[in-house]
């Protein structure tokens, strides 16, 4: 077994410690972040860092790091209150990974990546027209660390567009369906298989799978 | 398309409500979270919060649920500063599940659901035997969201043990060796397969695998 130490860490290759760091945690959730500008310019660009944050209100929060701040996607939302998380597919995760490119600020990732645009309503930030699942958030709370200057945006969802049949009967999304991709680290891409669904845990009760693949 | 509003959000019935909210964002990190109170009494519970704050300082973040006051894992946290997360394996991701029942707080998950502890040092929290990827962390902030009543807390890592073989050249971790699993929503759980690593994005350059499975 491999012991690695607070002080060792440190001492790790920069590009070395990163990767590692960044893989610890285990498999991520993948999202297009799509935005636009209050003069219409849109922004498109991959994010691991979209989180589970609580059902009532429905609220997700993300994470934007600092050596971000040439792309305009936290001004975009500061200055609009929307944006978009959509779902990434193995047909055209490669184009997603693209979007992380370092563009120039009036060039948009939609378009040079190949990703078409959805709009809903009134809803200011483009949906990408791809994806399977759609989530349309409006910022709530900006969280600003001091320990290493990243950001936790924390969003309101207030529009699903998901395309037919994601939902399954109780509410969950059928990711298998869906073609949902995720990540681990900065560039290892994944297709998950479903392995069971297990019912709700108590003390005394075997745990158990539930009768329903979705 | 379906196309669900904020207003149509909120007359959901409210199990269908958090199990779609909770699964929409997609696949999720999951981890065995052990801690131990001054006393020594250990408590374990899996969690799909973890999420991946920056390398340099080393650091994770983890939701923490108001409706769990009754369990012991935010006390300990507070009281020791010390917790762990620990990759949860296909051939007992059932007994992991079942840490989220309820138990009574001088009832430990580790014994009542079948897990090893494993100490390193004078690290005061338990990491688990079975995992193949553990991580010893070191409380550094807590942030209460007013909006829902959850805690965020901030963790540095301090500690990594992980079995022989799991850690790529390059410092990604191989979690397909490591037969790290998945959770999207309340209760489905996935073994994610590889579909590609993918080179730094570069404005100009068309996307392309990196010449390595790991």
């Amino acid at each position: 077994m491999i012991n690695i130490s607070s002080e060792q860490i440190y001492q790790l290759e920069k590009q070395y410690r990163i990767s590692l760091i960044n893989s610890l945690v285990g498999y991520k959730s993948l999202n297009l972040l799509g935005t636009a500008s209050n003069e219409g310019i849109t922004n498109l660009c991959i994010i691991s860092s979209a989180f589970h944050l609580g059902a009532n209100p429905p609220l997700l929060g993300i994470v934007i790091r600092p050596e971000r701040e040439q792309n305009s996607t936290l001004t975009n939302i500061k200055s609009t209150g929307h944006y978009t998380l959509n779902n990434v597919l193995p047909e055209w995760y490669m184009q997603a990974h693209q979007t992380s490119a370092y563009y120039p600020s009036d060039v948009s990732e939609f378009d040079t990546c190949g990703f078409q645009k959805l709009y809903t309503n009134h809803f200011k930030a483009p949906f990408v027209k791809q994806s399977t699942i759609r989530i349309g958030l409006e910022l709530r709370e900006i969280i600003d660390l001091e320990i290493n200057g990243t950001t936790i945006l924390i969003g309101e969802i207030v529009h699903i567009l998901a395309n037919d049949d994601m939902i399954a009967a109780d509410g969950t999304v059928d990711h298998v369906k869906a073609k949902t991709m995720s990540v681990a680290g900065l560039d290892a891409y994944f297709l998950p298989q479903a392995v069971g669904r297990l019912a709700y845990a108590k003390p005394g009760i075997e745990p158990h799978e539930l009768n329903k693949s979705y």
